[in-house]
């Protein structure tokens, strides 16, 4: 049996389906951010995990809040590349319809949704934010989580007691600040771990 | 006191200077892949690793091999994002000289060199050969490492033996297979957690 895993990252992408392909990390808004943190949630050697869902908001002008998520179940056709998760980003802001949440290409999802919705809606779930200062992650028990995550900023005060409010845990990888990618790569990797140690035990 | 990281990944990208950077998957030859594992070698949220040099070895036509190495304490201007990698690769594609080594840009160094050549200057360290099937990475104690990892194919079977030959230990994170530059993000980290721990205790 594999853990569920849930991902949210914050991002401050434009949400203009304009996407400038050869600038993501300046006028796309650090969607490349965004594009990485989708390859490090799902990508394996021979696949993509089924096991995972990954949810964003982008905040960016001129259209936001646009929230974004993807279900392994269903994905398909994506590379792992930056530019080709960033294509299948633009082609979900060019369905975008602010009434009704749209399937724009299979498994990735666009709809208007805020954070407080995000949150309300997996409230069923555990949710635990990445935080330098929160409590190691070897001594968390990690179960049906909800991970929530900044971009290259850190989540606005405000954010963070909201999610505070919704009982997130605040849990720390370690005292370095890493790339929220890699922070999911981890996550994804020390779940296996564990997973395997106690079918093992 | 931080341990000194060095990461090769043997890569089947292409050795000419003219990158197709709208195709780093297709016709670069996956050189996606190694500016991922660039990526995931030096980058934190504040910077750079200056205690990591990276190592790859371009083995596509029409001009291989090509050996390409990062060291971090003097790496500047590039960015994280996989085009801005990929535009570095090919300059130092641009300038390299077959008679001698190269700085084509700060930090990057560009010359004709053969896998066994890189392991032959390099036998001072330790060479840790990622496999499936090695022994747990919990159970293996890390000291001066040099890690040598394929892209997304296996390493070929003359090449393993070779790094065998020179001592070469293969150690495991997982029965799964991950992408190259997971594990690397997954192997900074273990190695920042053990060093933490070791400073604690």
């Amino acid at each position: 049996m594999t853990t569920y895993r849930h991902f949210y990252v914050k991002s401050r992408a434009k949400t203009s389906p304009d996407i400038n392909l050869k600038d993501l990390p300046g006028s796309a808004g650090r969607l490349d951010i965004v594009a990485r943190c989708i390859n490090a949630a799902f990508w394996l050697s021979y696949g993509i995990r089924k096991n995972v869902v990954f949810h964003t908001i982008l905040h960016g002008e001129p259209n936001a809040p646009i929230y974004i998520r993807l279900e392994g179940e269903k994905l398909r056709k994506v590379s792992p590349d930056e530019r080709s998760i960033a294509i299948f980003i633009g082609k979900a802001l060019k369905k975008f319809d602010s009434s009704k949440e749209i399937e724009s290409t299979p498994g990735i999802f666009v709809a208007r949704k805020s954070f407080e919705e995000l949150l309300e809606e997996n409230r069923d779930k555990n949710f635990y934010l990445l935080d330098e200062n929160g409590e190691d992650i070897s001594n968390v028990e990690i179960k049906t989580p909800f991970f929530l995550l900044g971009d290259n900023v850190d989540m606005p005060p405000e954010e963070k007691k909201l999610a505070l409010d919704y009982g997130a845990k605040l849990v720390s990888l370690d005292k370095k600040s890493y790339l929220s990618s890699h922070c999911i790569a981890i996550l994804n990797w020390w779940i296996d771990k564990n997973e395997q140690e106690n079918s093992i035990s």
